[in-house]
């Protein structure tokens, strides 16, 4: 891919970057955001002119239908400046595609490519001052669509706003992470929504995270809803199991996401000869490796955190600790993937995009 | 309950009406929509002042945890105006509790009484004159909260926007309802959100739904996600079956909301002497009946249509036409939960408040 500049993006710049007002060492994830962001609105069965323009709030009626039925979409990627200020993205293509598909699943218009590849581009290119060198700095990068049609009669939306707003980030660390595995509260639904980055599976995520907090977990690792037996998520990254030397993770389907970190550090994992199983994980398997001592490491695998350890995991009010690991998968595997993000390592698999 | 008129809720009128502008004879649902809305913040912890204002757009921040992660929810409910012009809710106490069951359910603040039931009340006492008198005219009531707080971290947002708008409505008539039991597709997920009126459990009904018109069907059936065996809800609304003369509708639960005109219906049935069992229905109980001519009827419940009879269904490719009733049930159950719902028949249960 390149950059279109034939391409019709009108681009407003703001008179007075805010930049100057940022500390970009103490930044907190996903709280502050450039200076300006793309729009690009469907009507009429047909997507119109994006703009790019000055990050600002915007107008919608009462009756707009993403307040009231949820028609809502997202992306989560992130933008690298290596040492020759060049900026790299990682396997954009990918989310483009997986963006469509939760917009069809929502019953939301496909965006076209100029809109999000180029358009993204553009406002990087924009933007190109917000993005920090450093491996661990990143522009985080959030494409979305809502439905924004008036009328509160439960139908499908006539009018779409597809928006990129982009927020500096430094290396997202969650401190020592304790799961709790799920054996009530679930994520999806069989036939549900549960593979599209629709706005729903969050929140609904969010009350039975609120209890795994107060008794002490960082995270939920969700099971499936119609037995719970089979481990699926973390919160809201895909989850991988190191029982000795393999490597389990759970096949996607129409409860798991398709992640993109998941599917680089299987292909990662693989080329360094490391065993990948994909296959649904019991928790009964979980919990008699914790006990014979072959349960060597769980991490959440996601594009804010990259990878996530967790340090040990409770079911049935029982708690098994992991044990401290001298050569960690995890790390090791964080370590390759963001070798090759930052231009660190040579990318033989051709995933990095230039902007 | 009665009206609170020492409760302090601001007002600000509009300068003109635009009732005069309203054709109410030829009204779509949920389209137009009254002079004022009632808004009220939840900031700091706290509840703030509600206010009741000219109804308008308002201004969110791209980032608004409401299009991200989907934290909404929302009620439906009616006023009735009478010959003498008093005006009429329906239960609105159920529609108070289950809201805030929703908000629990959500990770989002419990609204207070007085800011949702009065507030109600004093913003229908503002907009009486879209009220119309006769049976089938009706104001449209929708309470709702959203997310306004902003950041893209996936975590409950701590500022939360609860409104009243509503919209003045004509008797529901969707036509011959034929519908397709979902095979494939499901609406909720056990441990899920499935009972609370969240916005995400809507949008996901969308696509499912839209093959199904796009085969000739106008709803579909939900069945149980793990299963696909048991009948649960008809498109946005409960469902009962009238197997020879005993009706029958699903257990309420995590997957099925705890319907107002549902409970209604049941009581009403029973006090005419209808044997109500209320247990799940196996779709092959539904296939079985409808072959020995022993299935009678299908209905859906809910606020909007009160009740909906259904035409017929299809399963694995294969259409069961229901017969025309004489004495049909859900014609009768509909004629006296309106006659109550516009005081034309004895409230024996005691389920209208006056405003």
């Amino acid at each position: 891919m390149s950059l279109d500049t034939t391409s019709e993006i009108e681009i407003i710049k703001v008179a007075t970057s805010k930049i100057d007002q940022v500390d970009f060492e103490t930044l907190s994830f996903g709280s502050v955001f450039t200076d300006h962001m793309l729009v690009c609105d469907f009507r009429n069965g047909a997507w119109e002119k994006p703009i790019i323009k000055p990050y600002e709030p915007f107008l919608l009626d009462p009756s707009a239908k993403v307040f009231h039925y949820g028609q809502a979409i997202f992306e989560g990627m992130k933008a690298y400046k290596i040492e020759d200020d060049s900026i790299w993205l990682f396997r954009p293509e990918e989310n483009y595609e997986r963006f469509n598909k939760s917009a069809v699943r929502m019953c939301m218009p496909e965006v076209p490519e100029h809109v999000f590849i180029d358009g993204l581009k553009q406002i990087l290119q924009l933007e190109k001052d917000w993005i920090k060198k450093g491996k661990g700095n990143t522009l985080y990068i959030r494409p979305f669509m809502i439905a924004i049609g008036s009328g509160v009669i439960a139908q499908p939306s006539t009018q779409y706003r597809f928006m990129i707003i982009l927020s500096p980030a430094k290396a997202y660390y969650s401190g020592e992470v304790k799961v709790l595995v799920a054996e009530h509260y679930s994520r999806a639904a069989n036939g549900g929504i549960g593979a599209a980055k629709a706005a729903g599976n969050y929140s609904g995520q969010f009350y039975p995270t609120q209890l795994a907090h107060n008794a002490g977990f960082q995270q939920v690792i969700w099971t499936d809803d119609a037995t719970h037996t089979k481990l699926e998520e973390a919160g809201t990254m895909n989850v991988f199991f190191r029982i000795n030397d393999t490597l389990y993770t759970a096949p996607t389907s129409e409860r798991i996401l398709d992640g993109v970190t998941r599917k680089s550090l299987i292909d990662l994992a693989r080329r360094e000869g490391i065993n990948v199983e994909i296959r649904s994980v019991l928790v009964s398997e979980l919990v008699d490796a914790a006990k014979d001592g072959s349960l060597k490491e769980i991490f959440g695998a996601g594009t804010a955190a990259v990878v996530n350890p967790i340090v040990g995991f409770q079911y049935k009010d029982v708690y098994y600790e992991l044990p401290k690991m001298e050569n960690s998968f995890a790390l090791d595997l964080k370590e390759k993937l963001t070798n090759i993000q930052y231009k660190l390592a040579e990318d033989t698999f051709g995933w990095t995009v230039e902007v």
